[in-house]
């Protein structure tokens, strides 16, 4: 076992919205089996269901989290079916969630990357019931695996995670045909197109084939364009990202998940 | 004083929604006075004024919870009326809360529960507000309790906690009226129908008399019907649950709180 | 440098929303840089680029967190354009924001207030973008501060913070013409208003001179009027608030924010 050993860290994601006690039930079942933890909540807002936004969201956070961080992912249209229950360990982070694709852009990104099925052990002892693994499964899997520190107490048969097709890494050398797989809060369309480091801005141009969203340099920051116009720009988490400037790319140019963008380079100098 | 010693831990359910800055206003009351305090966000979204969500959420994480929890819940429509605030004891839980029915399920299934009115010394020492109780009053008095572990600090006169006619458990024996309570955030709809514990599975059919939801046998799982398809089961929280899987029962079905539920056992042995 | 040493506790309020992981970004880089800070959040539903309502909520939570929590403040519609990316010391608290108006309740508050302009010690060692500055620099510098317990380590040149005319405090002495600048969840209007401490209750008139809403005499609590009756009262921040009992005041009547309100003292003994 060549984990690191997790500190009491957890973090919970998940698309149980906040209506209800159903993420408190979670935390309930973490603070009974391990009173030391720490729990950062990333959001329960991912759209029921949604396992893209749910990837993505992973993609965009865990990055930046200490070695050792447990994070609990529930976004399970499947539960009560046949998919896996797993954990992973991609680098130094670990992963509990069910095996639906949610791993699909970590796992592209990860150096190393192991899973396995989560075991019988990682249940929690008692009144569990059919259909609310996020509570019965997945977070007492997690309570035990931050407080042993030793994933041989919850891990079962090793696996190859699913890996979904809408998560495919587009790198670009000349030009390249990406899609749009995300709209966030501001209504950044976010593509998988990732450019080389050193890239002479100037050089490339931007275009949406299928809508108004006006064709485009690269820029670098927001400031270099007005207020309410259309930039297009690496966003913080290193890819393509279309935008405008204070205002809703998705909403001024009715840009949505599944588009193609493209992308080529000058031959100019 | 027969009061488990509560830990450091306080929860927090309230309707204040979270575009204001009034759950960070109890936040700070409660670091301010208890320091090494661990709070939990349970939900913030409880729909304004909404008692009937809020005591269910109640019965939805609170059994989940260590022994000597804390948990505030603000959702208050008769704050500066005469409603009383009031501390109670349910089992080894402690909730902090207007008396207004929020306890119903609660106190329905707990073996031991004893309330009081809040006592003077449970308000904020200075400042305090006519209108603002989960600030001046509730996070204060919590803080209080989770600090000292002492009871008789924060407690006044005893009194019987207000239950609401709308959370009366109904035990199925043969058959059974009941009805819709709550819908979820995923549109599944919850009844008070709680069903034998050694229940054989084919034997129920469940039937909404109102509307176009299908009459149905009682299924464990959700794998055990189509995407898209309807099927009543027992859920998570114990009860009779009507849903879609893959989808939202209330939306399909137009399943709304009040909507009466049959259940009846055939004589098939 | 006259600073509080700050306690491990940092303060999240942002426009991000919770659909995305950008919030788990942030707390992910202060648990790697400070692993023993708590973390509050307190609001991720600021409306996007909304720096009044952001300002706002400064002013409804911070006053209630101890002596030396580190406030951390992203509602930033100028990320990457030449506002100033400050921290402050008002009285007790530390602020990290962007300097684009968030400070205007606070600043005139404040006994002491100080402001410098971010150190490039305050940046993110490695892989900074040029449009997450909530994550590359804010979060942090509010771990270095709450660490370090130094303000001298992430300030550099000291200057006058922007305050917005929007957040104008109108103190009332017989007659005053004020404004609705905060429509809150439960649909309060809330006013620019302040009262003398000592009022003599019924010797006050409100009146919103656009629009239906009754003139009114000032209340002391919502119990003082039926419910679903409009009502005038000081809210618990102390300034003049819109009201409904168990109902939206900008609902029923239309109020909006930018909105004149009026009030008058009578002159009988």
């Amino acid at each position: 076992m060549d984990a690191n050993p997790p500190p009491p860290l957890i973090t919970l994601t998940t698309d149980f919205g906040t209506r209800d006690g159903y993420v408190g039930a979670m935390k309930g079942v973490i603070r009974t089996y391990n009173p030391d933890v720490l729990i950062d909540d990333i959001t329960h807002d991912i759209p029921p269901g949604d396992i893209s936004s749910g990837a993505w969201a992973l993609r965009t956070f865990t990055p930046f989290y200490p070695a050792g961080t447990v994070h609990v992912v529930v976004v399970d249209p499947g539960v009560g079916t046949c998919r896996d229950a797993i954990v992973a360990q991609a680098d130094t982070q670990f992963f509990i969630l069910p095996d639906n694709g949610l791993l699909s852009w970590i796992h592209q990104e990860a150096t190393h990357l192991k899973a396995w099925t989560l075991a019988p052990s990682a249940w929690r002892p008692s009144g569990n019931s059919h259909t609310f693994h996020g509570r019965d499964l997945f977070s007492y899997a997690a309570a035990t695996l931050a407080c042993s520190r030793d994933l041989s107490v919850i891990t079962d048969t090793p696996i190859q995670p699913h890996i979904a097709p809408w998560a495919r890494i587009q790198e670009v050398d000349q030009r390249a045909v990406g899609l749009i797989h995300h709209v966030d809060r501001f209504g950044n369309a976010i593509t998988n197109l990732r450019l080389p480091n050193s890239l002479e801005q100037n050089a490339w141009r931007i275009q949406v084939p299928d809508g108004p969203y006006p064709s485009q340099p690269l820029r670098r920051t927001y400031g270099e364009v007005a207020p309410g116009e259309a930039l297009a720009l690496i966003g913080s988490h290193g890819f393509l990202e279309l935008a405008v400037r204070d205002g809703s790319a998705a909403e001024t140019y009715g840009l949505r998940t599944g588009q193609t963008v493209n992308i080529s380079r000058h031959q100019s100098s």
